[in-house]
């Protein structure tokens, strides 16, 4: 037996344990690699990955030591008896593999997967290893499998509603936070609208990112569904809320490999949304060359892939493919992104008309989800109520409700990034300016991103400033210029002017 | 700047970085995920993922904590003035990304990728990306670009040598040793034996788990090439040879994540026997329904995958497919194996006559690499030295010259697992006698494993034993017989008797 110890280390999402190189209970001068032991004296058995340290102040030879993600999980004070045993591999592991070989896997395995994840059998390599596995290709009833796993058992309630809203893009298209006026449009009017987002996963800045600028989005459930009842719209970091856990480990883990599929992301799309009690669904599908759907056959396909796992899964879904060949908005990057949003609502003469359109037309399609509105009028609605300054007010309404965010500072370490010959602007790369937007330190600080003064279709003059790149620290400001000047993602055409 | 401290844990093969959460230099209260950073002030910059700590015992405001692996690259003394930056993507990641969609990589590509890793720049989780997704397909060009870039720069160079000889069997076969034996006979013959081989990546005993029982296999190049002038044969765990350093990163991610790709193999082992320096290769490739390579049609093309990559690189490969329907010998397991060598050597008349059998063919095949040997003799001649103690004094040479090993204790927790009916033993699941053995402790300590007394053919009575579990912990045998309950891997015809 060991005596537990708390060693105070983060290590994102993996549960570490620590034992000493002269551990009395546990040998460990046989162990060459990474090693998943179970450490057993809480409620239920804590699986960990292993280090070995020989520095007594960190674990003594009687210590078992946890970092701060087991140690939470065991649940057990200081000084608490446990042992340690070498973990046998988790028992899905095999299913994996099966996968990799490239069988079809069924409900019951994608639910044995999730169980594992969820119960930190599987280590981060492990979880990589599945969705590197699965991403290569999925059916239909796969999706829809992995749909159901990552539901999870907790579902919020929404009792006396007979429709709850909402809305996801499926991204690919930096500055696209029509969620958030589309949120103070649909309040306004009075359908319930919990939307549920999350932080950036591969882009500058997730919903949570930019509304996290101006408001609170760490808010519980009972919290959720007050907002709602009093407000009708909240917007709710998902991290936040008891629902998807397997969701949660699985993001971080295509966070730091730094791609999605598409598949996993129609399931993980669709599995926040049904636990989160969503009914119905409107769902953006931005299509375009260097959007994350490339073409529109491709739109169709995936469009086709969530209507079915709706349909089976009781959520009404209407799938919109949209144009997605250019950036939407002038910001990318949260403060610049809650900028514009804040123009739009504000109805500022120089709001970013393509975000101000974009946020009706959503939104009117989530308002003739409403079977007292007359078809075809959802658009009209959306717009008196923005113009009159209704969206603004239940906007205000959210901010004050969810609790005002402290405003993050914009980076004050900028470069303008100027045209080199006259023209018009042909095309604007949506990867090139995600990823010069990320380098810019976008994604990791709110405060940095690109602030894209030109448009495709705006004339420019020779010297003119397409973008200006906002950094808070000198090294990203450094990477985003290194990358910059090879490409600035801009197609001037000079024949044009 | 913040002072370089020392943290001793070692957390096998991953560089970590520690920041204490109010770090005066770099600011981690936005961070949420995982995070790969870059360290500057040594030659070059280290990379590693971040950990956060509030425990000023493990790294204080000011300093920055590096663990065994990454303090080791840094180089530099405790208290140096270092700086610590967000890093970068890998230049190479796009690249994974692009084979995970499916695409065919350039040689230049696998090159590129191989750099990152022996840069340290992927995480291990980046390393299992790339294993699994190529793992779903390669081509034979992709398979030669990737054990080309495997090789790396040093190569072990034999002046005064025209022909370097080695086995190397494929795997999947629990039990097959033949390596040791092989060894002895060719270097009693008088050629260069160099055998480079691993610890157990998914089997309950690597060659050198199990010849490490018998002597020290962790030797140095200087060494291996005084022994090999010497003895003409030696064994050596190619981990401690300054050779194929990416390979030896890669293959502790295998093993974790618990499989292996055949392309991936095929690449590994061709490019560590060429970075081995040698010239001339038998390949092993036993074919059974619980083995590696399940049907003689993939074994064929493996086979003439490994004779395409041999060929453009200038390997000359006899690549034999063998019988891989049972596990060959008694012993499962480094102890229980290394003594069936030895009893194979002894000529001792309880000898595995299977062992016996393979090890004379396999070495048959090599001394024919010697033109002067006449065609069809080598059989005969390994038969002959065998036979004559030769091979015994050989080994015994070998011992001695690599320092013998103090003997582990075989496992003392033991269970006799008995047939339910008399009969005649029809098959033994290769694949379910390695998870029992894995399960009793085999790969993690050399004692643990199984004793086939049993094997296809022979008959039994009803309660004789099949074969024996030894366990050195308690768990360890509780883990092996909660499985072989449910599935002993024998099955037993009772008809036949």
């Amino acid at each position: 037996m060991l005596n537990l110890k708390h060693v105070a280390i983060s290590s994102f999402n993996e549960n570490v344990a620590y034992v000493h190189s002269d551990c009395s209970a546990y040998k460990v001068d046989d162990i060459k690699t990474m090693t998943k032991v179970e450490i057993h004296g809480g409620m239920q058995p804590v699986y960990a990955l292993l280090e070995i340290t020989d520095d007594p102040k960190i674990v003594k030879p009687n210590e078992l030591g946890l970092n701060n993600e087991a140690f939470r999980q065991i649940n057990l004070p200081e000084g608490a008896n446990v042992s340690v045993t070498l973990a046998p591999p988790a028992p899905s592991l095999p299913i994996v593999k099966r996968k990799v070989a490239g069988n079809i896997l069924s409900a019951n395995e994608y639910a044995a997967i999730i169980n594992d994840i969820v119960a930190k059998r599987y280590s981060n390599l492990d979880i990589a290893s599945f969705l590197v596995a699965s991403g290569s290709f999925m059916t239909a009833s796969e999706v829809l499998a992995m749909t159901e796993a990552l539901i999870g058992e907790d579902v919020i309630r929404w009792d006396n509603e007979s429709i709850v809203v909402d809305y996801h893009c499926f991204g690919g298209v930096p500055g696209n936070k029509v969620d958030i006026i589309i949120n103070a449009i649909i309040a306004a009017y009075g359908l319930p609208m919990p939307t549920t987002c999350s932080r950036s996963l591969t882009s500058c800045a997730g919903v949570a990112d930019t509304f996290g600028v101006l408001a609170n989005v760490d808010i519980d459930e009972d919290k959720l569904i007050k907002l709602v009842k009093e407000n009708r719209g909240a917007i709710a970091c998902y991290e936040s809320l008891p629902i998807a856990a397997a969701n949660k480990i699985v993001s971080k883990v295509e966070r730091h490999i730094g791609f999605t599929q598409q598949q996993h992301l129609a399931a993980s799309i669709l599995a926040i949304k049904l636990a989160a009690g969503i009914t119905h669904l409107v769902v953006d599908i931005p299509v375009g060359p260097n959007s994350r759907v490339k073409s529109t056959n491709e739109a169709m396909r995936l469009r086709k892939l969530i209507e079915y796992v709706g349909d089976m899964l009781s959520l009404e879904i209407d799938a919109v493919i949209t144009d997605g060949s250019e950036p939407i908005g002038n910001g990318v990057g949260a403060v610049l992104e809650a900028r514009d949003v804040m123009k739009v609502l504000r109805n500022k003469p120089d709001a970013p008309q393509d975000l101000l359109e974009k946020s009706l037309f959503m939104a009117g399609r989530i308002l003739e989800f409403d079977p007292k509105l007359r078809g075809g009028q959802g658009y009209a609605v959306a717009k008196e109520i923005l113009n009159s300054g209704r969206a603004l007010e239940a906007m205000n309404r959210a901010i004050y409700a969810q609790g005002k965010a402290p405003q993050p500072q914009l980076g004050h370490l900028t470069r303008d990034i100027v045209a080199t010959t006259d023209g018009v602007v042909e095309s604007i790369n949506n990867e090139r300016i995600n990823k010069i937007g990320i380098l810019a330190g976008a994604g990791q600080y709110p405060g940095a991103g690109l602030d894209l003064l030109k448009k495709v279709g705006d004339r420019v003059e020779q010297g003119e400033t397409l973008f200006r790149i906002h950094s808070l620290t000198s090294t990203d400001f450094a990477y985003a210029n290194s990358v910059v000047d090879g490409n600035n993602g801009y197609e001037i055409n000079a024949k044009g002017y």
